[in-house]
């Protein structure tokens, strides 16, 4: 039998990666992300947009990053779904905090998606399109109910992106008359499924003109550079993941999931790093779950023991303000996650949550009709059972 | 400096896996898995759909696949977009050729999205809806001209699976009930874009049935089978990459690019395996390049020279029976694939198409404005210039 470390010691001089374990919100992964920040000269978030949040502690002063890496006070760069005007008002806000001299360090990736306003008034519509179907008593889930995003156009953003009629950062950098019909064609695509649409596509076409200079001067390869710095071998390397592995569009509990790959692979397609550059991979995993919208939840807690989480945990979504949803550790699920990304490391977050339970539960084990399941389940939503999987768990008493 | 091959020697247990370093089609990449395969006890697909095709030659046999693995006459699995009508018809082709018993060898992932008629309907209307957009001459190429894609309906199945309402083999699985409401509320979602949609969904559904039970048997936690083997140790894993870098939803000349990821990155988010088992990455590439379709191709030769490669190299595409494009050897688009996939071995084809050759070039550099580029570029598409982009070659006389 092979261990399953092949690689126990990787070089510390290669790539960094921090990535949730769980469903998002695993606590520090923010805290992590910032102390191994002041250890790195580069710091990139791969995929996701403003879809994902993350606050930092520094001092007295909370940062609260979307689409900037976390260590924004270091040289970093951004290699996702890039709402440029929201973008900028993160920007001027953490300038108010003090951070300047960003304009040297930010660097954007030319492949990066736009998101724009029609995408984000798309997420809306489709939820309304949802709506209009009866929905099915007979199902646990409603089949076509809200998914619960955060509404910020990110799956719309990467359905044009498959469409490939999606418009990057590189096309505004280009000719701008090109750019500016790319723009029109696009909302006009959408105008054909969604007649709805508001808004005046010239006006936003003038605000990426502006946009255009005000970001030309970050608008890197930024293949070519991370590779260049990989090669040069003397700068040390992090990758920020957002979102987490469970909300993964190929692993997590779909439909409940992101529009986009949290799990390694991301971390590959979104920067173009090769396998051979990967060092630690660190997942965060907070002492108990939380999730937050709508999807399966396997040890979630609707009893006073989830409130005293919710509350004590102060579990409320950084980007939505929604109260997250608790439930006990789940070790089904990290197994699971742990064989789809092979973790070298585990940082356990907000255990002092706990420290008032007398009786504090782990799952570890699920079962349908008497047996064993050997992973995580493709999907338990169709399967009518979801209170026919029985949990097994350890009791820690004290 | 760091020299870049950290791994020289990777463990020849470890899985290994075979890229496309080109636009696809880079000879024998069939060949090279066949190969393998023979020495491999799984071979798995991990992206795509029936949009790819190998040919494979085996004594006087010609097998032809789409969707099936190459080694097909091994245990195997399929991981990615199915369609599975026409999987039967590939199957049945398979058989009649003398394959048996496959029926205990081919698994099926539980989570792969699953292609239906109007998918395939929706890739003819997408171009219709983009022929009625006026084209702009200043554009090198139109805006909304086709992207020549195969029509296979994977564009619109990889949409479906981003907008969250794709129906998955595990829904087939599950409760008929629940998967023939998502069916319906999938198609009324498409008639929703589409009016002109034909065909009767409940006659799909029909059919669907009985395709559950053909498949039952097949369908796996392919996720969990995989990982089992590797830590098993005791099997020989191969990963046969459809497509090409080069036509990568992220890496590729997008929009004239395939709709998922064809990277070693799509290897991860399609089959989740962990970065710490990858072996060997084997890199095809062809002793000139051509390319199906539309898009940006700076070696072609529009010459004498082209049509010899085209018609001596038996340059038509095996899924669609179109033309091949055909032009040099380009090292800087090499270097691009290479950088982003970390080959740790090259198989170069087609040698003997030169034959006839007195001369031969080879591209080594981009030029624009003088200026050498450092990379293949994000975009030549929207920069006006094609023209523009010089090219150095090496010329070999003979
Ligand atoms: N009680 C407690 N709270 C923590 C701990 N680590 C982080 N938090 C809080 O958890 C919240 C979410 O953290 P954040 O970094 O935004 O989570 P992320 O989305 O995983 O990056 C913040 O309010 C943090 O202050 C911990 O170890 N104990
Ligand atoms: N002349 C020549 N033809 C080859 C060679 N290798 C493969 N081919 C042919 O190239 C065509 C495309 O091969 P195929 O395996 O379908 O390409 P793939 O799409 O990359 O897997 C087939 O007709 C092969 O017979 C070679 O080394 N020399």
């Amino acid at each position: 039998r092979r261990t399953s470390t092949v690689h126990p010691y990787p070089d510390p001089s290669l790539v960094g990666i921090v990535l949730g374990a769980q469903w998002g919100d695993e606590g520090c992964k923010g805290k992590l992300v910032d102390l191994l920040a002041s250890e790195s000269d580069v710091v990139c978030r791969c995929q996701g947009g403003n879809n994902a949040g993350h606050m930092v502690h520094c001092g007295s002063l909370e940062y609260d990053f979307h689409m900037l890496p976390s260590g924004f006070h270091l040289p970093n760069c951004v290699n996702i779904i890039v709402n440029l005007p929201e973008l900028v008002d993160e920007i001027k806000k953490n300038e108010a905090k003090g951070v300047t001299d960003w304009q040297k360090r930010l660097l954007i990736s030319d492949r990066a998606h736009l998101v724009f306003d029609f995408h984000k008034q798309t997420d809306g519509l489709i939820e309304k399109g949802r709506a209009n179907v009866p929905s099915f008593s007979i199902y646990p889930f409603s089949l076509l109910r809200s998914l619960g995003t955060t509404k910020k156009g990110i799956g719309p953003t990467y359905s044009s992106k498959v469409t490939r009629n999606g418009v990057r950062v590189i096309d505004l950098m280009g000719d701008f008359d090109v750019f500016a019909e790319k723009l029109r064609n696009l909302f006009n695509y959408y105008k054909m499924t969604f007649p709805d649409l508001e808004g005046d596509i010239e006006k936003t076409i003038a605000q990426f003109k502006e946009l255009a200079e005000y970001f030309r001067p970050m608008v890197t390869d930024t293949i070519a550079y991370l590779n260049r710095v990989i090669l040069d071998g003397d700068k040390k390397i992090l990758v920020e993941g957002a979102n987490a592995t469970m909300l993964d569009i190929d692993f997590g509990t779909y439909p409940y999931v992101t529009s986009s790959n949290c799990s390694i692979g991301g971390v590959l397609t979104g920067l173009g790093l090769a396998p051979k550059f990967i060092g630690d991979i660190y997942g965060v995993v907070k002492a108990y779950t939380t999730r937050v919208g709508d999807g399966i939840f396997p040890t979630e807690l609707n009893n006073d023991i989830g409130v005293h989480l919710q509350t004590k945990g102060h579990e409320i979504g950084v980007t939505t303000g929604r109260k997250r949803r608790c439930g006990w550790l789940d070790l089904v699920l990290l197994r699971y996650t742990n064989m789809i990304n092979g973790f070298t490391a585990l940082c356990l977050t907000k255990l002092d949550t706990l420290d008032e339970l007398s009786e504090i539960k782990v799952a570890t084990t699920y079962k349908r009709h008497g047996e064993i399941l050997n992973s995580f389940p493709a999907s338990v939503d169709t399967m009518h059972d979801i209170e026919g999987l029985l949990l097994s768990f350890i009791v820690v008493q004290r």
